[in-house]
This record gives structure tokens, C-alpha cells and sequence, in this order.
């Protein structure tokens, strides 16, 4: 089995992954941590690769988590036009984010984890490179904002692969046909 | 406790609760019967008043369920501006649905189910006055179609009550604060 291309992603329930200026405060403000949850430790361990757009790599590394990288041991990819000196684990690239993607998909590895955002998560779900859908559906409903999913020509059909909630977190899997 | 308000509905994974045509043809395409579920029929005895759009009903009496009213046995409200007989158990009202509800919700009775459409649902959630929202998402991207959920000025934030898969349907369930 070749490695899988996932989609791991935060929502609102009407479909969200970012307020209308980009933020992800939210996300915490309605998350009440009353139980261990280790998803996204599990989750980690399955991927060895990281693909993020220069937007959310920037808000990563300069407001969510500026003392710490939070993919070490993992190899990054972050797409962007701005020339920038690579780093150990950080690759800044200037290419399309489907061959990117085609050609990590030929190399051995664990999965590749598409992070986001919207545009880049959007290329690869309109060239139906997603093999795994795992939506994290936060509760709450916020009414505005960046959306996950914009208009496509043709629909998708998806197959549930398991679903569970933990601390009012709902965690979905879907795999592509 | 009095009646809930309950919006009982079904989304594709993107968030649209019918195609660009009104139709919603493409859940049962999306959905495989493999196990026995009684999920609708356990729903339906909560229940002793739905509240229809009439594009909705119209739908569900000429195309979906030509032959047998489906909600026989419950009391049910078609908003319309188009003046029509009452029959025994339907009734056709000129009124906007946020006072119909209002009147409903002080009356004694079983919970309030809103069947859709979109624009009756919508307007019950922005004046936040859905008690339960109880969406089952069908395993498919659909691409286009009218969605569930549009703009809100103010994030309504809800509590997680269950969730579970059967033959791919997510089932979950979400109480209002």
C-alpha cells in the first residue's frame, strides 16, 4: 500500500477553518478539555511529511507556536513564491501544490498530512488527491469565516471510515473510493 | 423541560442539504443499507409536530412520498403565502416561522421537529431558536447545491451530545447551550 494523502482539519459545524480574519481562537474558546484525548499524538505518528501554505506557515511559527516548530521530525513543505533558504526539516517551495503532492506520492514514507489552508487544501480536493478526509468538527456554530470546502465541478463520494467524540470534539474519517 | 426545537436534517460532508436543482437524490446514491437502522423511526416518536417549508412539502407530496403523507400521526405546519384548505392533520399558515415557533414552544406537546428548508431553518437559527440541531452527514463532497447553513452575525455555540455511524451516515447531535 503506497502512502496516503490526508486531509487532518479542524471545522465548525457549518464548515469553517478559520474565523474572517484567519484566527483559530475559537477553536480552544469551545473545546472544554475534561478528558485525556491522544488523537493527535496517534495521528502523528502515522505521517512523516507536512504540506502547509505560506499563510499558515507563517501564523504557525509567528503566533500559534512561535518557541517551538510544532512537526519536528517530520519533513515540511511550505508553498510560497517568496525565495527563502531551506532549513533541516523546512523546504520552501515555489510549485504547484498537485505536483508537489504526485511526486511525494511516488517516494516511500508515511502519510502526508496537508495542513492547510483553504487554498491549498482546496487544489488538492478539486484534483481529488485526497485519499483520507479526517475533519475534526469543533462545536460551534461560528456563521463566518474562511471555508473549508468551495464549489466543484464533480462530487466526491467518500466512505466512512469511523467516527468518535471526545470532549465534545467530533473526530471523522472518510477514505476516498 | 419543555418541548425542544429540533432541526433534523441531512448534509453532505460540505455542508449542502440539497443539489443546485432542490434535489436530494444523491443521499440514498450515498448510502449503502447495509445494517439495520432505526435511527429515523426512534426520532420520529420524539415528535408530535414537524414545520415544513412549502417548496418542501410540495417536494415530499408530488415527488418524494407521492403515495402516503409521511408524517401522518403528527401535526404539521406548511409556511405559505399561497392560501390553502387546512386538512386534518396539515396546516397551511401565512406566518413567520420565528412566531409560529415561539406559539409552538409555549403550547404542551412532544418536540418540535423543522424539516427544512433552507431558508425555514436558517431563520430559526439565526434567531437561535433550534434547542437540538441533529445533522447526519452523508458520506459525499457534493461540489455545489444549497447549503445549511448561511451568514450569521454571532457564533452560536453548542455542547456535543452523541454521535455515531450507521452504513456510513454520521448521526450527531448537538444541544444548544
Amino acid at each position: 500500500m503506497s502512502r496516503k494523502v490526508v486531509l487532518y482539519i479542524a471545522t465548525s459545524v457549518d464548515g469553517y477553518i478559520a474565523d474572517e480574519y484567519g484566527n483559530i481562537d475559537w477553536i480552544e474558546r469551545h473545546v472544554e478539555t475534561l478528558e485525556e484525548d491522544h488523537h493527535y499524538e496517534a495521528f502523528f505518528t502515522s505521517i512523516d511529511t507536512v504540506i502547509l501554505g505560506r499563510k499558515t506557515y507563517d501564523q504557525i511559527v509567528n503566533e500559534l507556536s512561535p518557541n517551538a516548530y510544532p512537526y519536528k521530525g517530520t519533513k515540511s513543505y511550505v508553498l510560497t513564491s517568496k525565495k527563502e533558504e531551506n532549513q533541516a526539516e523546512i523546504a520552501f517551495v515555489n510549485e504547484d501544490v498537485v505536483a508537489l503532492v504526485s511526486t511525494l506520492k511516488k517516494e516511500k514514507g508515511k502519510d502526508i498530512w496537508i495542513v492547510g489552508g483553504s487554498q491549498v487544501a482546496m487544489s488538492l480536493i478539486r484534483e481529488n488527491m485526497i485519499d483520507e478526509y479526517q475533519i475534526a468538527i469543533i462545536p460551534v456554530i461560528l456563521g463566518k469565516g474562511i471555508p473549508l470546502f468551495t464549489s466543484l465541478n464533480n462530487e466526491i463520494g467518500l466512505k466512512t471510515k469511523s467516527v468518535y467524540a471526545k470532549n465534545g470534539i467530533i473526530y471523522t474519517k472518510y477514505a476516498n473510493h
